[in-house]
This record gives C-alpha cells, sequence and structure tokens, in this order.
C-alpha cells in the first residue's frame, strides 16, 4: 500500500507534538501540511525541539486551503472549532478529530458542559469498546476520545457487561500535566506542580464525565452515573485511573477476573496484569498500551478497577492512530508500541 | 512553664526526622536521648543533614535506660516494638507512639492486619474527633493516628457527625513517598517513583482501613465500611485525600457546607477552603495545616469531600506535638504553624 | 523592643510570598500593608494559599500612599520599578529592595546588563562577605543580593580572601523553577522542567554574573573573571551551585580546608560540612542556610567549591529578613531558621 | 539478512531493560536467553513491567552455557565480571559490554579508579570520536563507553580536534538517577531525590573521568586534564553535560560554531542546535539522539559547550546497538530514534 498523506492541524501543542512523534515513525504515513493558530509561521524545531527529523518544517495558518490534498487530516484544535474545518473537507478524505467536539451523541449533554451548539457526532475512536471497531471500519470521520473516559472505560467496560456493579461509579483519576495542554496558567506552572497533587473539576463538573456515562451507560445498557474527581499529579504524563462500583449480589472474585479476561483477551494493547500486580503510569510511558488491573474487596462490598495509560499516546494520539488503523485497512497495531519508556 | 526533657526513640528515619525539626523549634522542649536501631552510634548529622543543630550527636541505642529520665519519649519505632518500650517507662512518662501499636481498640482487627497479638489502645491523638481533646488532656499515653486517617477523618467526619452520608464510604488517596519510610525497597527508588502514578494495598487490605473505620463509625454511631485505595505519587510528602459517599436523602449544598462549616469553626489547624477553592498538599508542606474542601455532585448523589495534609507533620510527627500539647497542658498550637512552605 | 510595622509591595509573587511566610513568624514585625500591580484587588488567600493566617487580607496597589507609615518597606516588584518607588518613602524608613536595581556599583555593568539608567547603589544584603555586616548596621536602605550571586560569592569568597586560586572562575548552578518566578512563560510550565534539566543566558548573558565578579572581585583584592552556566532543574526551589577555579602554586589540601573554616566559623547560617559530605539542596529547603563543602582536585589543580541554598529563601526572603534585623538592631537570626524541611 | 540472535547478560537491570526495549524494536534481532544473578528464576514482567512482550520470560543464570549459542552477547554485569564471562564465548561471538571494564586503555587508570586487575581494552563503541567507526566495523569485541564520556565526549572533541581550546577542561554533569542503577542505596530513594540537587564523585574521583581524559587526550593529541563534577539531578534519565575550556589565542565564536558544523554534519544522532537554542534532556528523552549547542564567551574567554543525552539510550544500551549496528554491517541508525518522548 503506498503511504497515505498526512496534514496536522495544531501541530505546535502537545498532543499535535504526540502525533507527529508516532506518525514519523509510521510506515504507511507521509506528514504533509503542519498548521497551527498563534504559531504560524514559526520553525517546529523552536516549538518542538524533540521532533528532530522535522525540525526546519514551517508552520502554516490552519486553513482549508493548507489541509487541501491529504489522505488523512488530523485536527488537534481547541474544542468548538473543529466543526468548520471539517466541513470544508471532502468526504472521502479521513478527518481524525482529537478535540472533543464530535464525542458526545446528546446534544443537550454537549451543551451544558460545553456551552455552544452541538456539532454531532463522529463515530468513537475507542475500538476496544464493544461494538466501536465496526463502526471504525468503514468511516472517514472518527472522534478520538477523551483520555480521562479512555482509561476510565477501559477500566470498567467489562464490569458493565458482565453485569458485576451496581450503577453508580466512583473514580477518582490521577493525570499528568500534559493533559491540560500547553495554556499558560499559573497552575500549571513547575514551581506550582511539582510536590504537589490537587483535584479539580469536582462534583461532576469535568466535561469528560457526560463522555464516561455516555460509554458506560452503552455498555451496561441502563443508565450508570459518574461520581469523577480528576486530580493533578507531579508528572507530565500519565494517567491512573481508580474505579469501583458496588458488586452485584453473589458476585465472586473469581467471576469478576473471569469477566475481565474475557474483554481483554484479544486486545492488543490493553494488558490485563497477572493477580496482584497494579499499574503504574510509568509502564506505559510514550506507548499505547493500557495496564488494567481489578480487585473484589469483600468488605467493602466493591469491585476495583484501575487502568493506567499514557494520556498523550493510548489517551489521545496513540488512540488517533489506532483508528486511523482501523479505518485506512492498516494493521491496527502499525506504528505503535505496547512497550513503555521505563524507567 | 521550664521546659520538658523528650526523648525520641527512631531519630533515624523520616518520622523522627520531622518530629526533630518540629522539637528543635518548641519553645518548651528540651531534646534529650536520640536512639536507633541499627544506626545506633551513628552521628545524626550524617543521616539527617538537615537538623543542623543536633548534627554532632551520636545517636544511641533504643534502651530502658536510655530513655529513663525523660519526661516525655517519643516512640517512632516499626510496629510491633512499641509495647515492650512503653511497659519499662514510669506511668508518670509521657509515652507518645507514633507507630501503629495501639490505635486499633479491636484485638481482631489489629491481629488481622498486623498479624501479631494486640498490645491494647491507648487515648487517640485526632484532637479535631468529636470527644479526643477530652481523653487527650490528662493521658500520659498517646497513639498517634496513622497518616491516612488522620487525612480521611478529618475529610469525612462533619459528613458522619450531621448524617448526611450513607454509611459505605470510598476513598482514593494519593501520598507523597516519605509515607513509606527509609525502608529500602525497590519500588521506593527515585528512578521509579518520579513520573508515576500507582496503587497498591488495594482492596482493602493497607492496614490504616480499620482505623478509618474505627474513627468515622465512632463518629456515625453505626458501621461505616470504608474502600481504600491509597495510591504512590511522584513527590516526597504529602496526601491527597478524595473521599465520598453516597448523600442522604434531601441533604442539599448548604447542609452539607454548614455541617463543615460548624464541625471546624474553632479549629487551628483545619481550614475549610472558601468555596470553590480546592485542597493542593503544596500549601501544607511542612505545616501542621489540613486543608479541607467538600461538594455535594447532585449528578451522582455524593457528597465529596478532599483533604490535603503533610503525611509527616500534620499526619505524624507534628500531630504527635499537637496531642503533646494538650497532654502536657502547653497551648494546643506550641511550636506548630499552619503556614506552608510554597511554593 | 516595640514590633516593627512592614510593609511588602509585590506580595503575590513567590519572594513576596516567601517574606511574608518567614515575616509571620518574626516575632518582632507586624505586617502592614500588601500590595501587588496586575493582582491588587484580589484576596491573598486565593494567590498564595499556603499564608493560612493572611487569607482574608487584600492586596492593595503599589503606591506610596499605601506604603507610608510602615517602618519597613520590602520591595519585591520587577526590576527598573523600585527607585520610583523608594525615593517617595522617607529616609528614616527601611528600605529593603528584593529587586536588582540597587545592587550593582558600576553604572556601565547596569547599563549593560539591564539596559536602562543606573538608579544607584545601596548598601549589600549579604552580611557573610567580608565588611557587609558593619555597612549594613545603620542604614536605611538595603540591596538583596542575587539568589545565585548569594550562593556563589559564599562558595567561594574564602578562596578569594585567603588568596589559593586564580582570578578565572567556572560556575555551574542548578535553580529551582521557583527562581524564575511565577511569569507565565512556556518553558516554566511544569510539563516542560519536569524531567528536564537544561542551561540559560549561557556564555556571560545572565544578569547575575556582574554580581558575581563584584563581590569575587572586592574580595580578591584584583580583577576576578567569571565563566557562569545557569541550568534550571525539574524542582520548585534550591541553587546548587558548583564554582571552581584554578589552585595557585602550593595551595594544599590542608589550606583549603583552614581558609573555610576560618571563614565561616562564627557564621549562623554558613554550614561548612564535615570532609566528604556534599551539600543537597532538600537539606537547606526552606531555611535560612548555606552548606559549603570545599575539595582540591589535585589532578585538575583546581579547588571545587559547592554550596547549597534555598533560593527564595537564604538566596532572597531569608536574605532580607537577615540584613533587616542586622539593620534594625535585632538579633541576626531572629524569625529565620538552619534547619530545612526534609525529606 | 537473517535476524541475529542476541543474549543478554543482566536483564533485570536498568541498563539491561533498555537494551530489550530498543532490541525489541530492531528488526533485525531476535532475541535469545536472558540472564540475571540475584533475579535468576523470576519472570521479567515482574521485574520490567514495561516490557510487555517478554513479560512471561524466565530469567536464566547467568552462565556461559546459557549465553552460548547467540550471534551477540550483551553484557550488562557489574564492573569486574565481565572478562570471565567473555572469554568463555567463542571469537566469532559479537560481545558488547556495556559495564566499564575494557574502556580504559591504560592498566594503571583501571587499577587507581577501578582498584582491581586491568582485563584490557576492546574497540571503543562512541562511533562519532575520530577514527572510532573503523575500529567499529570488523571488530568482535566492544566497549560501549560511559554515560558521562559520552556526553562529555562529544560535547567537547569538537574543540580540541580544531585545537580551539586549552587542555584543561572543567566539566559539570547533572544526571538521572537511572544512571546509579537498581542499587538499594540511601541516597536513591524517590524521598531523597526529588527537589534535591547533590554533587558527589567530587575532586576527581568519578571512575569516569579518567575515560574522558583517555578521549579527549587522544583528539587533542596532548595530554588533557579534566575537572568533572556530576550531580544527582530529580529525574530518572537524563544528562546535562556543561563543558567549557579556556579559549586559545585568537579564536572567534566563528570559529567555534564552524568547527563544531563540520565535526557533526554527517552525524545522524548528535543535532548540532541552530544559534541560541540550548539542549535539554527532555527532548533526547528515550531517543539516540545527542543535542549539542556550543558559545564563546568572551569576557571569560572560554569555550562552553552543553550537550543532553538520555544517559540510558545514547549513554549505554542505544549506543551499545550503534556500534553493534556498525559491526554486523546493518545500517547504523537501525532500531534507534533520534525522536525524543516529550514532554
Amino acid at each position: 500500500m503506498a503511504a497515505v498523506r498526512a496534514a496536522v492541524a495544531g501541530a505546535s501543542g502537545y498532543a499535535g507534538g504526540e502525533l507527529l512523534r508516532l506518525l514519523l515513525g509510521h510506515p504507511g504515513v507521509e506528514i504533509g501540511a503542519l498548521t497551527a493558530n498563534s504559531n504560524a509561521g514559526q520553525l517546529l524545531g523552536s516549538l518542538q525541539p524533540h521532533l528532530v527529523p522535522l525540525a526546519g518544517r514551517t508552520l502554516e495558518p490552519t486553513t482549508a486551503e493548507v489541509l487541501a490534498g491529504h489522505d488523512v487530516v488530523f485536527l488537534a484544535l481547541p474544542h468548538g472549532q473543529s466543526a468548520a474545518v471539517a466541513e470544508r473537507l471532502g468526504d472521502d478524505v479521513l478527518v481524525v478529530d482529537m478535540g472533543a467536539d464530535f464525542r458526545l451523541r446528546d446534544a443537550a449533554d454537549w451543551e451544558k458542559f460545553y456551552g455552544s451548539a452541538h456539532a454531532g457526532s463522529w463515530p468513537y475512536g475507542l475500538p476496544e469498546l464493544p461494538g466501536a471497531r465496526a463502526a471504525l471500519g468503514s468511516t472517514r470521520r472518527i472522534a478520538v476520545p477523551g483520555c480521562y473516559p479512555t482509561a476510565v472505560s477501559l477500566a470498567l467496560f467489562p464490569a458493565y457487561q458482565s453485569r458485576l456493579v451496581e450503577p453508580d461509579a466512583v473514580i477518582v483519576a490521577a493525570t499528568g500535566t500534559s493533559g491540560a495542554g500547553k495554556a499558560l496558567k499559573p497552575h500549571l506552572l513547575g514551581s506550582e506542580v511539582m510536590g504537589s497533587m490537587s483535584p479539580y473539576g469536582v462534583g461532576g463538573g469535568h466535561r469528560h464525565t457526560p463522555e464516561m456515562i455516555q460509554n458506560l451507560s452503552a455498555v451496561a445498557g441502563r443508565d450508570v452515573t459518574v461520581s469523577f474527581t480528576p486530580t493533578l499529579a507531579p508528572m507530565s504524563r500519565g494517567i491512573l485511573a481508580t474505579c469501583s462500583a458496588k458488586a452485584g449480589d453473589g458476585v465472586s472474585a473469581e467471576s469478576v477476573r473471569a469477566a475481565y479476561e474475557k474483554a481483554f483477551a484479544d486486545e492488543p494493547f490493553v494488558h490485563l496484569l497477572p493477580e496482584g500486580q497494579w499499574p503504574a503510569t510509568a509502564s506505559v510511558y510514550g506507548s499505547n498500551a493500557v495496564q488494567v488491573q481489578v480487585a473484589l474487596d469483600e468488605s467493602a462490598g466493591r469491585v476495583i478497577a484501575v487502568s493506567a495509560i499514557d494520556n498523550l499516546t493510548k489517551g489521545t494520539a496513540g488512540g488517533a492512530v489506532q483508528s486511523m488503523n482501523i479505518a485506512l485497512g492498516f494493521e491496527e497495531t502499525l506504528g505503535l508500541t505496547t512497550i513503555g519508556v521505563a524507567p
């Protein structure tokens, strides 16, 4: 197969940079236009010094003209901007939106959490979810999941799929700071972040909450509620999602283990760890791997599932490449690794 | 009041070091014998280089002879060792155990979680808990709480005291590595810890779980269950405890706020933050302060309370000094600060 | 002595916050007006959440009217702004400038490195330098040294004072990110800083270079040159300065040690470590202590001196308080500690 | 070319783990026996959880029998152990020693710094050094350089090759903690490392010093002296080497730049950054890239060269693979990347 030509809109940010890191090692992709908004005109090497082979490339403005003529266009734009760009790209162009715009199927959810008009929904790029691969196989539009929903959905969906737990899930997740992007905000300064853990968006306000509810409710076949507390951790990359729900009557440790083994038996990127070994974000650093472990706390009567991902890789750019591979007929794992950079 | 003379058994570890840091600034305490086990005979300056005024002190072996003749003896020993030392100290000596030996009132709990014979229980050194101050006022034996139970009990007891929540609590807490002490274990190496979040003791196995249950059940007046997942965070100090429980019928955001305001109105170390501001461990670094915030998640139907402490200060050595102050008739805040070292 | 009343201009930044942390524990100081520029009107608690006792204080604008009526005024302003404020304060008011404006005695140096007109020079607030204490004893104007010059001057001046080394010094220093302040710059984001070391201002361009030259040349009695390379380290606080110069003929390890022991024999904050023990920034975290060690590398023919300070404490706010103590007749160590917060 | 079969002795340590990470992505290598000393018998997945494809492999003891029958044997053993293993492997087997045993050509240097009998010297695996590639092309024995000598030699050799500087170099380098390996030592605990910078081996005692001198003296054609101060930085990976030497008479910024451009013009892994941009270890994280920048400090009269590498990749395992590629006739860059994992 000849290489497909890919453009990246939003190449100066963290998501765009991670995508380029992966595309540079993808044997089926040739990198085309690289665009930015305020950084247009600058050399990529000054903004993403780790992307050595592209150091001399100049960022172009994000316009339909610049993005035209590619087989794939990745959008790594602030939310609310993807629809306008996408509608000017041909229906035969694969558009992979790494932003939030097309993730939610419910317009009211979108409006409540994002405060603007709903742009619609696209096939959801989390292939491990039941039914997702089929929808991705022939699409030319992909909505890449949020990083937290990726970690949480993979940790919990087997429990809901096998009806092991009650419908009210409690989730506390820690993220590295790259999840917040390159925005210049005081609480993201190194001086503030190092040596500190803090929660944010507590009490249901985080925009990834409705996405988790959407995913888990679909699998459960009934309404699931989610109490989600994200916390900012002193590290650049990684999400550790600690998820639990009340165990149903008669659920045993064996039935829990069996459900998870079955769910992930054929998944190339999800690794259900041996019993007793728990995920660590360091183990998946820079990789598309997902570490999952699950246990039944018999005293508290809860199933506890923990997952670790790299928020920029499996949580964003790696997930985007994985879904692109499916949509374009590449092998699903092409250009991706399960091997983390550790220690 | 003349200064009391204090001995510290276990002066070479992190808890002992933090205690000495605080005692050096305590106007009512004179530092006497410093003991250690395997480090006996060494200069403190080589093991605790930050304790400049004590750099030339030599560590003595932990024996009853060495510890005799002090008004206060602090024990920072591995669990299981405190009882043998304490029983050789006079009843008029204030013994403050920073280990676990005398925290649990239920012998079966002790045996289940620690695997040895129960040594008994002493007045519990968390003055903010209902009834605790009175018990500490005249005692000569104090069991300093575990670091996690301190953070969790302070975050949740007002909700249980005011009967705002159901009896099954879900807690995910992140701790800095100093909580694990100076033990030379592979997973505590800097190379493993930096850039990584990982859980441990998942599923009810952590030894601090029965202590949380003991505290919350006493306040609630009924059996509380606790699902507790501790995680190791890439920082030296600090605990961020994210705690939640299902809200009772008719509980409102106002009633939740009011309960917490009432519980902490007169507490010198607990700071219920202004609404919308959430705790950060950096803010309490090196201080005895506790930051607390609480919210009602109406969608998920849960009360979410978050606390931040320094595990070595309020979580261990600062809590010990605070309780000592009460027992000796000092002002409760003497030698302690609410001001963190930030950023 | 009745407490003096102190105002702090620039209370929302890191230097101002650290100063307030120290002043809150200073028995001779009462905290008066707190001012800011763009943050005027905000509650201090929202900007400096660790300063609990001042959480309810509102920041005022930095005007002469607001700053009037205090015994001491600390200026923590961007460089170039101090002179205008200072000249409107009375000659009897002690003005302590934590900025750069009055550090350099040579107007040409100022203009070359700062690009503006020279405001003059004030007595230099590094009491440990030969002759400095006398000049501080009666002054009402103090120029607090830069953080790097503090660390470097203390590491090297004994070698120059005792004429042990050649006049060309080579210095590589690592600093925590708080040294760069709260400015919102991309390279100071946590995501960029964590896990990375990088140099900046290489080749003589750093503004602290002429200040080091000024200090060392004065002690040496001849022109000293300085090759200074600062590096940004993944930590919030601390400076580790590795300094060396070619050893003079006949210089022995013993003569080096003796010179340093003599220089620091009576210094309350400078700790020449026992031979073989080297400074670590963690040991001085949050304290006014300076750790120094020195060695003669006989193979390379160089004297190597290393110092560790907390850039915000001894390097800025602690140094300011120490000099204020001298100027006001307080005990020099009042309100300051030599004990770091470690680990 | 059919894949070569590689054994790794010392697969449970950091160097061995990094090597396996690279070999798993090397299209010309098939991974054979994996051995360890005290960890023999354990599953690799429990020790190196990031190496997912090898999780089920059991570590074997490090014996000649186990290592027999491979085309390449990598030795990642404590120093002093490589010779005994290597002499039992056939002359036609490529042996790549990632330890120190065969790096030094001078037996007296070895004995002085390592305190044991000299095992000899092998072709030195730093292909970028003048003359090194030729020696590697046909060898069956490779001595992989130390991590610091790699960073320092690449930063400085062009200056010595072009006779731009005096023969006494001053080097201060910061390293991530993985450079110290997995040894359980108190100063390597996360609690000690995070938030702290500290030097070690000051004054010429570090074992990598004679290796730097050997490399630079060979290039300079005369005896070079090196003052080397390594410092431990709060990060897992990375070396930042700040190197300088007095500029020779008449040396200009242009001549310095030209010498470096010429030296690295054809090097696939060394990136001389655009003028004004300085290396950062984050940019080379997990890659085989070397970032170099150089400047002339005209005031201090010194040439300052700074390099950044990943100590585990280019500094150890990546360098080993690069040299193996040359010795086996693979393309030199096969299985290696210049793209770092950032941020």
